[in-house]
Formats: structure tokens, sequence, C-alpha cells
């Protein structure tokens, strides 16, 4: 079968995951008809044509490149100070000093430099997170052929996308791991909290997107298995987006200890307990609930905005991991872990596109 | 088609909504060729006899009755005071004093009481929340041949449910409004608001136990259209139980003051924001933002314990109420509320029927 709306083979996007994966799950899960997604939010633009020109070399098929589209907030002092206060007790502990805290690799918005390495290949699906880039940024792209998609966490944003002209609305689902793509309503402490808890089920947001948007919806959060793929498509999806699932696979990059906490979720007796989180960034984000999570509180409004709060997290992280404590590193991963396999992308590819076979 | 699990015409459930639907809307449902509910948690037991007269005389097909089966807990004079304490400031607004605070309605527990009433009706289904009671007070039902179900919000708890030796299982999923059937896990304060932070998407929740139980599961939460009812069958559901969009049902006997808030969730263009709050009784449950749910945070670690915190709620409610202030009754909603029609339920449960057809 063809994919009506997704250049690929299937209509599966393998979701961009940044931190977890690199080119070799992209080139592996389009080499076997996935749409394979790079993360680009966290590259350096020197990385980004490397990741390239490797997937490039890698596939001939279709793939997506993912970026972030937030705009970066001014961090005060006040926000600075703020943060480290609640995390002064950490601090204590681990012997951090204020001159151990240096800004690592924030994740960066899309912009022109970016833009610029894009058009020196031949992209042919990009995806945003967190709404989208100015008009201007986009122009060039479209003028390429080149299919836009985002993710909607509310019915408001599926309609701010439309109206925004993007090809493709990403229904992203509560239960989808890693950041909440929400970018209407979030200005502001106190509405991020908000925000964070009035996050939307897969099921009712595909539910409200396929039948009040006119552009095609790729379900994504809790989609791990063939009938899951079923029951999406079902529902009136032109396609699923699926993470989660691709975690442990062979051309996983997930670090030792995120292994380890992912193998237990997946085939543990209770199954996993995960939460949004802001305190490894600033948004919202879905960990496996870790001791500094319920410490601070899950959702945390002393957090730095977004990206910063990452930026005093990864230095106690450096410091705890190195007194073998290892809560202070994010341990993203959706609610539907099950559905996880130590198998080669290719294979997890095969699995999920039963799904399509009615 | 015969619902193969459930005794109704359809494997549908119209979901028991106490303080917003009567037998009324039992009957028709059930008439109809669903499987009516009657909400029994917040009824006298002899306001439960009268209604289980009302609904045999008005329907000869199969129905529902659901109870709460939590453990009342012991309420402290710390409960109340910390409680009270936190409320204080809208006390003084609207003039209300500790006498004024009289125990209403509680939500009981199904105990020796109502199963006395129940075993003098021949009822066919018999839904719990909060778990289950002990076995002594299940077996006399079972000993009748009626079919017992529960709602699981977690894999541990649907494993548990399956354990007790229930016949169904209702996957209540993080989009169902009123309250949470959450029961493991959620002893003291911190746990409460933890569970509520940690609750799973319909979608996810529905694969999980779909995939891992060997008795039957009917998907609630998010269900509120005949596509959506397609989708769920498609997961892998024996059947589906839907409460939001019934609830502008002719046969609805919501408030004033809660139509008009549905009927902006229905068709507003923002669609609904609703989020889980524990203001209300105490244990977490889905409203339609209101704004003492902002000012007291949505979950609240100072709420009495389930069902106390109600007592208070309900004093203040009455007395702003009295001054042209409305927002201290709960708005109960699902995150799925574009499903909602101002139609007969018989007719409401035709449209959800179409779902069923392949």
């Amino acid at each position: 079968m063809g994919s009506m709306v997704l250049p690929s083979r299937f209509p599966l996007v393998q979701a961009p995951m940044a931190g977890v994966q690199g080119p070799a799950m992209t080139i592996a899960a389009s080499n076997a008809g996935a749409l394979g997604s790079l993360p680009a939010a966290m590259l350096a633009v020197d990385t980004l044509a490397e990741h390239l020109t490797e997937v490039k070399a890698g596939t001939a098929e279709p793939f997506n490149v993912n970026f972030f589209a937030h705009t970066m907030p001014t961090l005060t002092e006040e926000d600075t100070a703020r943060w480290r206060g609640r995390l002064a007790p950490y601090f204590e502990r681990f012997g951090v000093s204020s001159e151990d805290i240096a800004p690592g690799v924030l994740r960066r918005p899309f912009g022109e430099e970016q833009l610029e390495v894009l058009l020196g290949f031949d992209v042919p699906v990009v995806s945003f997170h967190f709404g989208l880039p100015d008009d201007r940024l986009l122009e060039p792209l479209r003028a390429r052929g080149t299919l836009i998609m985002s993710s909607a966490t509310t019915l408001a944003e599926g309609l701010y996308l439309q109206g925004r002209g993007v090809d493709v609305v990403i229904a992203q689902g509560v239960e989808a791991g890693g950041h909440r793509g929400v970018f209407l309503g979030v200005d502001g402490r106190r509405a991020m909290v908000e925000a964070a808890a009035t996050q939307v089920g897969t099921f009712a947001l595909a539910s409200q997107l396929v039948r009040e948007l006119s552009v095609p919806v790729v379900v994504a959060g809790g989609v791990a298995t063939a009938e899951d793929v079923r029951g999406a498509m079902a529902l009136g999806a032109a396609g699923v987006q699926v993470g989660t699932s691709f975690m442990l696979c062979d051309e996983s990059a997930v670090s030792d200890r995120h292994r380890v906490a992912l193998r237990e979720a997946a085939t543990g007796e209770a199954g996993a307990v995960t939460a949004l989180t802001n305190i490894y960034s600033g948004r919202p984000a879905r960990s496996l609930v870790t001791g500094p999570m319920r410490e601070l509180g899950f959702v945390c409004e002393d957090a730095a905005p977004f990206p910063y709060a990452g930026t005093e997290m990864a230095a106690l992280n450096k410091a705890a991991a190195a007194q073998g404590e290892t809560g202070f590193a994010s341990l993203w991963c959706g609610q539907n872990p099950r559905g996880m396999r130590e198998v080669p992308t290719a294979q997890m590819v095969a699995n999920l596109a039963q799904g399509f076979i009615a």
C-alpha cells in the first residue's frame, strides 16, 4: 500500500527523539519503509550538515528532519537565582558551585543558519515542535516542495497550524514521551504549569482534530503496536508517529542508565510510571518518574524558562553521576512502553506496518 | 449484531454520572439498546430502592447500577483545620462560618445496606469505581449471576481487578470526565497528588489492558462519536463506555450553570479546557476549569480526604451562589466534549451504535 499523505511507503513516522537517536535510526527506519526522522534541535549547524550527509549516504528513501520552533526567552537574573535557590540543597550535597555551571548544549530554535544548511540538501519533510517559525523561514522550504508538519496538543493549536498552512498536523496526545509540543497559552510560569495540567489524551485529541481540521492528521502518543496503529487509523488518522517503541531498537543511542529503566518499563510487572515534568528543561516533557521529579514537584514553578532550566540540571547530573547518583538525567518515555523490543529498527517498522493491513 | 460480553444489544455502556443523571437516562439508554447506568454512589438506600423501582418499571432491558468502593477515611481535626485554613479567604468573602458547614450528601461506599436493596431487584450488571468491595459483598451478587465490572486507570489496577475475578474491566483513560477510578497507590495526600499526575491516556491504557488482560476490556475516556467507537473497537475493546456525549441529552439532569458551560465546551471556538482536580471531593476528577481550581491549584494537597473535602465546598457553593458567584460547584466534563448533542438519549445511542457497524 502507498501512503497518501506522507512520501514514505507506510504512513508511519519514526518519531524524532533528540538525545536518544541519531542518523543510524533515521536511515534504518526510512530504508524499511517508514518516514525516518532526524532530530536536529540539539545539533550545532556543522553537526546538522554532517548528519544530513550521513542520512543522504545511507538512504535514498524520504526522511524527516525535526526542529524546535520556540522563541528564546530572556533569562533574567531573578530566573537564575530562583532556580538555583530551589536546587541549592542538591548543589550543596554534590559539591556544585556556581562556577561549575556552564551553558551546555542548549536547545535552539530553527533559524537562518539551520535553513541554510537544509537548503544545501534535498530534504523531503521537515517537522517542527513548539509551533512554527516565521513564514520567511518556511517559504524557501515550501518553494522546494518540502512537506511541513507540526505538532498540536489542543484543538486550538491544530486550528492555528492549519491556518498557518502546514501540510500535516501531528496530534500529539498526552501519552507521548519527551517534550510536549504545546505552544499556545504558555507565556509565564503559571501558564506553563496550567498547560501541563490540561494536556489532552491521544484518543480525545485525535478524535477532535480528525473531525475539525481539513488537513491530514498524524496521530502520536501511546501508539506502540500494530493493533494500536489499526486503532489510530480507524479513528481517522492519515498516519501515525511512533517513538517509544523504537527506544530499545538496535540503532537507538540511549544511555546505559536510560536503557536499564526502559527495559524495566517494557517488561516489569507493574508497567511504567511516567509523568510530565519541566525540571529537566523548563518545559513539560514525559519522563519515567525520578527522585528529583518527586522532590521538586513534577511540574515546578521555580524552574528557569525553557531551555535554560537544563543548564543547572546538566551540571547537577554531571556531579551527581560522578558520585553514583543517577536521578538527575531525564528518562524520556511514553505511557505505552510495552511495545518496546530489542530488535533492529527495520523489524519494528515491519511489525508496526502490519497495522496498516486491513 | 449482539454484544458478546455485555447483556445489552450494543456493547455500549452509558456511563454512570452521579449528580448529572437519574433513572430517566438509564431507562432511555437501555431501551435504545445500550447498557443504561444508574449512578448510586450519592443515593440514600431508600432513594436507591425508588430509583430501581422506576428503572424496572421503565425498561425490560438490562441495565447497570454503579457504586463507589472506597474505604471511608478517618477525618482528623487536623484534616478539617488544614482544609478550612486554606479556604478561609473564601469563607470570609462569602460570610460562611463554621456553623454553616454541615455534612451534606456524602459519597458512601457500597455496603450491606446497598447490597440488601440490590438483592430485592433483579439487577443484571453492577459496576464499581475506586476498586471493589470485599468478596463477602460480591458473592451474593455473583450467586445471582450479576455481571461485575470495575474501572482500572493503570495496568497494575487492571491486573488486580482481574485477580479479584471481575467479569469486565473498564479501562478508564485520563480523558474521562468526573472521578478517576484510581485505587492503588493513593494512600496519603502526597500519593493522591502523584496519582493524579501519572494517570494514563485512554489510548495507551486501552492498548495495554487489551493486550495484557484475559478478561474483556471496555474502553472509556474520550469516546464521543461513532468514529471513536470504531477506533476503540479496532484497538481490541470488547465494548465502550460513553459519558460526556450524553450530558446535554434530553434526559440529562445537569444544573443550568453546568449546561451553559457544557454548551460552550461542545461548540466554542477553542474547545474546552478541563483538568483533574481534587478540590470538590478530595479525589482527582475531571472538570471544566473554574476560578477556585486555578486559585487553589488544580490538585491541592490541603484538600481533606475523599469524600470529606466536598463538605466545605458545598457550604461555600451555597453561600457564593446566593451572591451570584458560581465557580464553587464542579463542572464535570471529559476531554472530548465535541460529541455532545441536545437530542434524546435514544438518538445518541443510535448515533454511537453506528460505530459498531463495520
